[in-house]
């Protein structure tokens, strides 16, 4: 067992596999969805559907609840909301090249508008 | 050794230790920075230090550059971009709350006028 010593530990490797970001992306559009049919495009077993789900409800990315013999998964977006919280510092360095690109775009133009005076 | 099928999988994977995560935040204020100088504030030795940058590095999420006998390391923050896309379809759950949260203040102020006339 790994240990983890912050949320965003949890978060990120909760994230790290496909199968569980796939699951996510499902309860993203679904709004809920019950653990048979979360599992139903997988080519993997149940119970390894239900490990995946445990890790994601250890990471406090969705929540389970039981009517009858069905279990209804949701999502809980917020920890996925502090992730993104977390990487936005990086923001600076695409927006900057987004700036550069829409000063070169601006000079091309006025370039432009020049020769056809 | 786990094997990563996806880039995704390997960005977020690099994310999940708090060593890495506070490298990279190193990296985004510092621009470069030399790894005796990046392992320093650590309580880990200096090898401990290596096999995090080789983590990040085969995350694509840094550069290692050799000058002489100085290693300079750079921040390449693309993979934290594409892991932010990839983070972006959940936006809308909070900036519906956001926007729960502007109609209320809408409504309380547009009362507060109210009782003012």
């Amino acid at each position: 067992m790994v240990n983890y010593r912050e949320p965003l530990d949890r978060t990120f490797a909760a994230l790290v596999d496909p199968t569980r970001r796939a699951i996510l992306a499902r309860l993203e559009r679904e709004d809920s969805a019950s653990i048979s049919a979360l599992a139903a495009p997988f080519a993997i077993k149940l119970p390894a559907v239900m490990k995946h789900l445990d890790v994601l409800d250890d990471a406090g990315l969705i929540t389970r609840s039981k009517a009858g013999r069905t279990v209804t998964v949701r999502l809980r977006p917020e920890p996925i909301r502090e992730a993104m919280e977390w990487m936005r510092r990086y923001e600076r360095f695409w927006s900057k090249s987004l700036d550069r690109l829409a000063a070169y775009a601006e000079r091309k133009e006025a370039e432009t508008r020049k020769k056809r005076r």
